[in-house]
């Protein structure tokens, strides 16, 4: 088999195998012992955190408050919300026995937690005073996984989960809307991903919602990875759990809910939206190092390259950049170089006795067409912040370029099923069950969403040659 | 049934009693639909995030990483440490199916990690370079419970759990001492709890550890609460787990491994540490809102009002202050009093139209002698945090001197018995578990701690007569 210079496989190869073994090499995961169980390793759950940081901001500052639900939630609940319990019943981990003994009733561990929450909910509403309520959760999950993947589909995750009641049908929507939008705004400016906002034909909601809206990022080999939802529940979930409150008249409203989130799933979408062969490329925003400082030379001379690397890396740090130095004994420059683009490091630093007596660093970008370049020290905590948000940028103009030229407008068949091979398709389609079951068996590809930017029009389904339904091109692509 | 102004139960006729409702009343939690479950609701949330910032950020400083482990562990693996798994069986909660199967082998709802963290220690470590090895999750665990109390023992909880891995005892022994000297920090300084530490007896030590080591508070009705604990496992789980490293000789060492934790249990210690017969009393650096504005009158006057206290809230913010602003339409000023006194908001600022023509406003802290103060509008930027200062430093005092006067030296049974139906006594014990067992069988009180900062002493038994174990007095006290 080919190898890339790591002696992994390489993307063009066999680009899932590529995915798996870069996970595992740049330390971002390790395998739990339970079937699909993951250990997020120290690298990447810091990722994680930077993502939670802007996540969590973003969900206080718009009147949303954190709380915490309970892990086991009975048996029953679920069956509450007929869709709900259809959906998520083959996923489930039931715990069966506690404190030594049978349980009365199975406890199931979270798959999600509408049911659990929307019964507090219903203690909590009582007039159109308490509405909307606005709530939060950051929290693990268990959903049973037969073909496990790290990040993309374990067996737990990690996730926050919106969850919200509204007096009307209006005000649920407005809600499930701002939560979409600020995930598109999450995907795009943080984590440098094109993502394209839109909602689920009816086979791909969510169960119980009564429609679900997602965002689509599309990764190096042309799939599609669902990298948040949002749902707007209708008063599914209200009339099962009884959230209700006392209108002007006195009698009692059934209330509006959503839910929406966003997961671990998205570190592995990181990885798959910029990696490349010599390993992650991390988007600055995420980088738990943004800087790696690799102090260069022998002995004396050695000795006062790390003590100026060091003063260097806090004035940086002052500059509010998040910087490393490479001080290991017992590895050559070349080795932390490769080891630092493995791990996806936006900039290196190299410094050495020369450019020291120069007052120089040589500058090294992770991708990028600009090379090395000799930069002044001096000008570096002004320079740097300034050359990461370059890279941040250059990160999603690729994205987006990649995701341009692998999405095809096409109208008949043929072109359809080339576009799904390498890519995405806009097309038209008759909203026929069936008809996606057909299109799916034949190349793999789903309708991904519905996008809502998308322009009015319409036409013949492009299998069928029914009539288009959604009055718009649905985007078809294999996904994640 | 005497009652306080609330309507609930008083502290001095039932002090359980008035903490239960209080936690519910103050709209801190809620019950979960299983067994000994809880929900935490936005405002006893607040808190806990608040002290996880304190925490996370010392524990970070430090050169720890936090990282995720999986929550189902395979329930071999609690066997291979015998005193972990006879400790932890009883309160076990057990998944027996998943994924609409039976499983091959049962897995356990995680009710700690040092089983599936030493595994992994046991695939990461390598040589002496990958040590000390510094890990922390901030996660959930469970353990059954059969007499539930919301914060203090429930099914359960939230916690942050430090695992380490070191060369040797030595180094082992300074991250035991470490945690147990940052818990201790945290305790005091933000959550205004003077506790003592100590280590355990052997009787109360951590399944599994070498020694245990103990913060314990003393709440509001003399009962002891461990708020944190450091184990030092010496090599057990380094055995049981095989985590080794490469020596300078090339043979096989064994680690040496700590862990460490603080849990949601500190809010419930919060509670009963200051509360009082009118509600919550917090300590500013916890208190989710640290100043509540009161606007108070009518009409264009009260939207007058409104406007200023929102300005004046805006300079607070500016200033650090966590402030605000409660224009509920629907209550009188007096509700509101009333309804912050039983959250515990630490500064209330009352601010009517004769006020605001004067430029002032009326402070009132929820405790303390010093009553209502008219203060001028102007110099509550820099006037606010400096009473939040002394009113934590206020509550740690009379916490301290609370504890003081319900700590007894004692060389006799009577006072022993005496000193701890109301407090903590300090006193000599002869080691013997027998022994602090008839103890505990009379007085329900057991051993809490054999302080660090103790002076050497040498005595009789305060129970049985026979030579002191410990080379110091021993603190006895009820616990929860
Ligand atoms: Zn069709
Ligand atoms: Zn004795």
């Amino acid at each position: 088999m080919a190898r890339d210079a790591r002696g992994g496989t390489a993307q063009n190869e066999d680009f899932a195998s590529w995915y798996t073994e870069l996970v595992f090499k740049a330390g971002l995961v390790d395998r739990g012992p339970a079937k699909g169980t993951m250990v997020i390793r120290p690298y990447g759950y810091r990722l994680w955190e930077l993502l939670q940081e802007e996540l969590d901001r973003r969900i206080k500052d718009t009147g949303h408050e954190n709380a915490s639900f309970p892990l086991l939630i009975p048996e029953s609940y679920l069956s509450r919300e007929a869709e709900h319990v259809e959906g998520f019943s083959p996923e489930l981990a039931v715990v069966t026995h506690a404190g030594g003994k049978e349980l009365d009733e199975p406890l199931v561990v979270r798959p999600t937690s509408e049911t659990v929450i929307g019964e507090m909910m219903s203690k909590w509403v009582a007039s159109h005073r308490d509405l909307p309520l606005l709530l939060n959760q950051w929290a693990n999950v268990v959903r049973w996984e037969m073909r496990p993947r790290m990040f993309l589909r374990t067996t737990e995750f990690l996730w926050q989960e919106g969850h919200t009641a509204h007096a009307d049908a209006d005000s649920a929507m407005r809600e499930t809307t701002w939560a979409l939008e600020m995930y598109s705004q999450v995907a795009r400016d943080i984590a440098a991903m094109p993502v394209i906002a839109g909602e689920k034909t009816a086979g791909e909601r969510f169960a119980g919602a009564a429609s679900t809206f997602t965002i689509e990022g599309m990764m190096g080999d042309g799939r599609a990875l669902q990298a948040g939802t949002s749902h707007y529940m209708a008063t599914n979930f209200a009339e099962a759990f009884g959230i209700t409150y006392a209108g002007e008249d006195g009698g009692s409203t059934l209330c509006h809910t959503t839910s929406w989130g966003m997961s671990t799933r998205m570190v592995g979408g990181v990885v798959l939206t910029h990696g490349d062969d010599r390993g992650l490329v991390l988007p600055p925003r995420l980088a738990p190092h943004q800087v790696v400082v690799v102090p260069i030379g022998k002995g004396d001379a050695l000795a006062r390259v790390e003590r100026e690397a060091g003063d260097l890396a806090e004035r940086l740090r002052r500059a509010g950049v998040r910087t490393h130095v490479d001080t290991r004994p017992q590895v050559s420059p070349g080795f932390k170089f490769n080891d630092w683009e493995l791990k996806g490091v936006p900039i290196r630093l190299e410094l050495g006795p020369r450019d020291l007596d120069s007052g120089t660093g040589v500058l090294v970008r992770r991708v990028g067409d600009e090379g090395k370049e000799t930069v002044p020290l001096e000008t570096l905590p002004e320079r740097v912040p300034a050359v990461l948000d370059e890279f941040q940028a250059f990160l999603l103009r690729r994205a987006t370029r990649f995701r341009d030229a692998h999405t095809v407008t096409v109208d008949e068949w043929t072109s359809f099923a080339e576009a799904v091979s390498t890519g995405w398709a806009r097309a038209f389609h008759c909203g026929n069950a069936a008809c996606e079951d057909d299109i799916k068996a034949h190349t793999a590809a789903t309708p991904r969403c519905v996008p809502l930017d998308a322009d009015a029009e319409s036409g013949a389904c492009v299998r069928c040659g029914a009539a288009a339904d959604y009055d718009k091109r649905v985007v078809f692509g294999r996904a994640y």
